[in-house]
């Protein structure tokens, strides 16, 4: 039952009644020679994991075996053209990019490793004549192929008007390793990986382009770039699961103050932040004066970082890594008893923190 | 890590900045409730399935065990508005049932068993405040009830404009006993669940009221009935994989005619098929003299019917259901050695079958 490279097939059974002819065959034929290529690639390698993979594109459904002592972790992830990206301000390649990454960003949260992606998208008429699905795949699989993740399905279909993408994404986590947001225990540490804000400013920057004449091009590009192309922490969230060291973790989308807020509710507590520690992304220390805008309120606030928070129990934390690769994780407070009370302090000043995530990011990306 | 009731959750990560305000708070928790709920009716019967289901909605990603022996199927196809249906013709309930009975299906034809579902939806504002989801949900719960499937997670999202809806499902099937399409043998006997050509009929009902004044109304109520509400072969999906009945199968989408050549071409296979043996919807039988229509040519060529496909080698003849349930199963033909080439014979008049399914359906369901 192995897969094979031989034969005309599909994504799945329906597509080809909608753009009828060769066409679609022909790019489902393609997708799948790609994912084939790759998955042979990811074999010779010395990843195990996909060596379960029985039959990927063209069937009725993928089939991959089941392995005694794993959980399964599944996400899916909507993006709509218009709400989540727009054409004017995305290339096809970083969205290729970014609907792999903000699934990779999930299943990482859960403290699992990445193995199979499914993509579902519906594009017009317009889209498909183009060339915008090529590079879309393109940006999709040089993310997949980073991270070992083989595409094994999918579905394609026209739409009336807008461009349609669901990003899904299975991962293996040991057996009850699997990190949920409701672990967390008064006492334990906060931690959040890498830097925050940088996309934040990436999409201030995208949306006012009076801001540009501000700043030096590459760091204008650095910003951006940090919000078209996040860089989802694969490896810190399969280790963080993989040796139970995190009692709860979330991904950083709707921003720091929201998602500790969702964190904090799911596990009945509440938090000390304290500010000076909030590692702060360069890129927004540095422009911030200039566009008169607070980098700590960025930081905060603002969304899409795609960064991990988790909490560790005091026990743990002399087995926490630094820093895995150039990434590291950084201590920024304590969970407390108090449910649903988040304070931020600086120095010998309080307040309460409240989410404030969703207000700057409303419908769009 | 077992999933509880209690807390305020959402499907996902991202919606919330979307919608804002309790508005999809409050929705996203009413549907966890009900998949709670559902769940644990689920599990107080007699069904082991959903027994390993660790974490469902409310978190970055659902968690389920894996078990040794079995492999997981997984399947996704996407609905989207003016091209799989039309508001002005579907209502949301049937819509519901549809968007799992099409994924449903897709699992039954790999010979596995449905277990989760996750479910991926966009809708406009207007949509938003509208009753739909509500119903829409009713319909996906009433069918996902009847078969013991979980829903376990998905995601909920603003569009600009029109609906669109990702269904993704899960089934398992014991250690390489799926069935794909490329098992069928020269000798083997070619079987088709149920009836043909209802979905059809029902669709040309739809689509012309010109037809109306010449049929009883509920005649073509029921047509109408089963091209909105078709009923997926679950039961002979999985006895068909689980008893290693089937050398190969495919669910009818695109037309007997279409899906018999993906099956052929991918098993490097030929048929002969008998016409008269086709089992034609009664009411396709009835009502296409009134209607001037060629009933074999609805039962060959028109779609959406969601019958099982499937060859069985002859040694397993005596195994094989003549029903399950309702529902027979009909011996149509014959597996040949040439590939490409099926044959339609009706006495002694013989015809080369060419697939025709998609002409009909094209751009619609």
């Amino acid at each position: 039952m192995r897969d094979e490279e031989e034969g005309q097939d599909r994504f799945e059974n329906r597509p080809r009644q909608r753009y009828g002819a060769r066409g679609e065959f022909d790019f489902i034929n393609s997708i799948r020679r790609q994912a084939l290529r790759r998955g042979r690639k990811v074999s010779s390698s010395l990843i195990p994991d996909t060596s379960s993979l029985l039959f990927g594109i063209g069937d009725d459904a993928a089939v991959f075996e089941q392995r005694e002592g794993f959980d399964t972790v599944i996400t899916t992830d909507l993006l709509v053209e218009e709400i989540d990206f727009r054409l004017t301000t995305t290339r096809p390649r970083p969205l290729g990019h970014k609907a792999l990454a903000v699934s990779l960003s999930d299943i990482a949260a859960m403290g699992a490793r990445p193995r199979f992606a499914l993509l579902s998208i519906g594009v017009p008429h317009a889209v498909w004549r183009s060339s915008f699905l090529d590079q879309f795949y393109e940006g999709f699989f040089a993310l997949a192929d980073r991270y070992h993740v083989a595409l094994i399905g999918g579905d394609v279909s026209r739409t009336p008007e807008k461009i349609v993408i669901d990003s899904i994404l299975i991962g293996d986590a040991p057996h009850h390793r699997a990190v949920l947001r409701r672990g967390a225990r008064p006492g334990d540490h906060i931690f959040v990986t890498g830097e925050l804000g940088g996309s934040g400013l990436g999409l201030r920057l995208l949306e006012d382009s009076r801001y540009h004449r501000l700043a030096p091009h590459p760091v204008i590009e650095g910003a951006i770039r940090r919000h078209r192309r996040p860089e989802p922490r694969v490896h810190w969230g399969a280790v963080l699961g993989e040796e139970g060291l995190a009692t709860s973790m979330i991904d950083i989308s709707d921003g720091l103050s929201s998602d500790l807020a969702h964190l904090c509710h799911e596990s009945r507590v509440g938090a000390m932040v304290d500010a000076r520690r909030i590692p702060i992304d360069p890129l927004v220390a540095g422009l911030c004066a200039k566009l008169q805008l607070d980098p700590l309120e960025i930081a905060l606030d603002d969304g899409e970082d795609f960064e991990l928070l988790f909490t560790v129990h005091p026990h743990n934390l002399a087995r926490l890594p630094k820093r895995i690769g150039e990434v590291p994780a950084t201590y920024i407070g304590d969970v407390t008893d108090e449910p649903h009370k988040i304070v931020l302090y600086e120095g010998a000043r309080f307040r309460r923190l409240k989410p404030g995530g969703f207000n700057h990011f409303h419908g769009k990306v």
